[in-house]
């Protein structure tokens, strides 16, 4: 990319990848190309921000992940931010930094993933900013959203009595990685080697968030708190239970395992539960609800298609997180979770 | 920061900076913490948004801007991308990737900086990322602001017949660069080498965004296109030229040169025009309004403290930028502007 400057580079990564049509559909004045985009805002609802930064060979490599694989996920974590407000995303701005020996076509395998996740989710990309840098392919994307007014599903409202629960099946995306990582292999070709196991890499390079979810749970008026569990089940429940005063009592029994995630673990000897407690960039939701509304909830989510696991309950008698061990004994849950300070190599 | 975690960090950057009584007064009901924050919009009024990137040496240099200026000036130049739209700066986020080697007081200064600038334009940070890497610092803030209902001020927007205006004195900046990387000493040591261009050396390291002048014009109802010169005045009248598919006619003797760069280019033995038509990151603003109501205007802002130049006029009769240069000729203006793909060394 070296030779273009910056105007030709964002045009040619930007170009015609959402119509006039679809951007005004989603409320857009005023796109890319003047100082800044200008977009309607809903009565009755409020603004809904987050923004998520990739950084290669912390966030990705190569080998595990396409260029339009990071692209799409950059705009899926964020997506997933969104979700776990049970708020609509609707607007992201891209600001990439790009080393000058990289070739555009990567750059443009990059938007593809960009533009693909946002399409499939209606967000308007209406903006960003490219530069180069002398260091590593650093992305961030940064959502608005609309949610509500006073109804954003906040991790402090977790109370005691709810139950507790999870949507999908935690600790895929990490055992994908590790199963890339190991493999050592381009991505494109892993298929070859393990396809049974292709649930797992779909869920690393291609993570679907949840905002049909967060929608229907918002709308039940059973929902307390909720988070999305991009940080790790057990990060992410000790974040509710802190930020609610209270704890959280797992079952990790009831946890759902997925088929690819117990078939990995038998092929390597590993406990799955590792992944599932600890492991990050699942999008899917951990949160709360009431348990008198929870059976009626848990068909709407059905219904849509949206596998959800009651996994415990909320207690008034401590504040932290515990879980019952395979055995059903009750023992406290690390805090940690996962570290992106932790360099994946 | 090595030795810290990703919370611990953010905690130690962010924590205690802006009370929860600025926040209040801001609109945020959701501020740092959840997966999202959340913040009431204003009714009758459009969302504006931008995004803008620092990456170490590329966009700056240890050796000329200090690390709370480089807080500062990320903050600030999104903050001008609002007032080019004549919209209210209102809330940030902060997206950072720091090499592993930083110590924690530089990050800690970089965002004094943020802060900093964020207090005076009354804006609230409301959330970001913050993530290692192996390469340069990076800085993204993203930026939210709301202008009234189809009143942003578009660079679409210039009329043959209109006055091409400049707020303040352009080219201060990238000349308060070329001192820095000249006199090649730490800058908290530049006013032992030059007091008298002191005034260079702020408006590279602590520009002030015109938001003001952006209400003012807006209100006024007489002004029509609208940028700030962040790429340089002929890149910036070039695309209101091509955006409004007009002319721009600049008079280069009206163009007002502030004494320090006088001084200073009288000491190099160099044009101050070049820097004035191709030095990038002033955040002043360059416009074009009705000529009947321009003297009214011009006062307004005057009293107001911000100095308006009018220093040409648009032309039906060409698409495109030419310039008068100082024996009156009429030239045309080149279209390079301010490159960030070329590297400040």
């Amino acid at each position: 990319v070296a030779q273009l400057d910056e105007f030709s580079l964002i045009r040619a990564l930007t170009d015609n990848r959402q119509s006039a049509a679809f951007l005004g559909a989603c409320g857009v004045r005023v796109g890319v190309g003047d100082d800044a985009a200008v977009a309607e805002t809903t009565p009755g609802r409020e603004l809904v921000l987050s923004c998520d930064t990739m950084v290669e060979d912390v966030h990705f490599k190569r080998v595990t992940m396409r260029d339009s694989d990071i692209g799409f996920k950059a705009m899926a974590s964020n997506i997933s931010d969104m979700a776990a407000m049970g708020a609509v995303p609707r607007l992201a701005l891209v600001a990439l930094s790009v080393p000058a020996a990289m070739p555009l076509e990567r750059l443009k395998a990059l938007y593809d993933g960009i533009y693909e996740c946002a399409g499939r989710y209606r967000v308007a990309v209406v903006g960003g900013d490219t530069t180069s840098t002398r260091g590593a392919l650093t992305l961030t994307v940064t959502m608005t959203g609309e949610v509500e007014k006073g109804r954003a599903l906040l991790r402090s409202a977790a109370r005691p009595g709810q139950v507790v629960f999870v949507t999908g099946y935690p600790g895929m995306s990490a055992a994908g990685l590790e199963l890339l990582l190991g493999l050592d292999c381009p991505s494109d070709r892993w298929p070859e080697f393990a396809p049974e196991l292709a649930p797992l890499v779909e869920a690393h390079c291609r993570p679907l968030p949840q905002v049909e979810a967060g929608r229907l749970l918002l709308a039940s008026g059973n929902c307390g708190a909720l988070n999305d569990i991009s940080d790790g089940l057990a990060s992410e429940a000790w974040e509710i239970a802190e930020a609610s005063g209270c704890g959280l009592l797992l079952d990790s029994r009831r946890i759902p395992v997925h088929g690819s995630l117990r078939a990995y673990a038998a092929l390597t000897g590993k406990d799955p539960l590792d992944w599932m407690f600890y492991g990050g960039e699942d999008y899917q939701l951990i949160g709360t609800a009431d348990r008198k509304g929870f059976a009626s909830l848990s068909e709407a989510l059905g219904k849509a298609g949206i596998p959800v696991r009651e996994i415990g309950t909320v207690s008034g008698s401590f504040v932290g997180v515990r879980a019952l061990d395979g055995g059903g004994r009750d023992v406290p849950l690390a805090k940690k979770g996962y570290n992106h300070f932790r360099e994946v190599d």
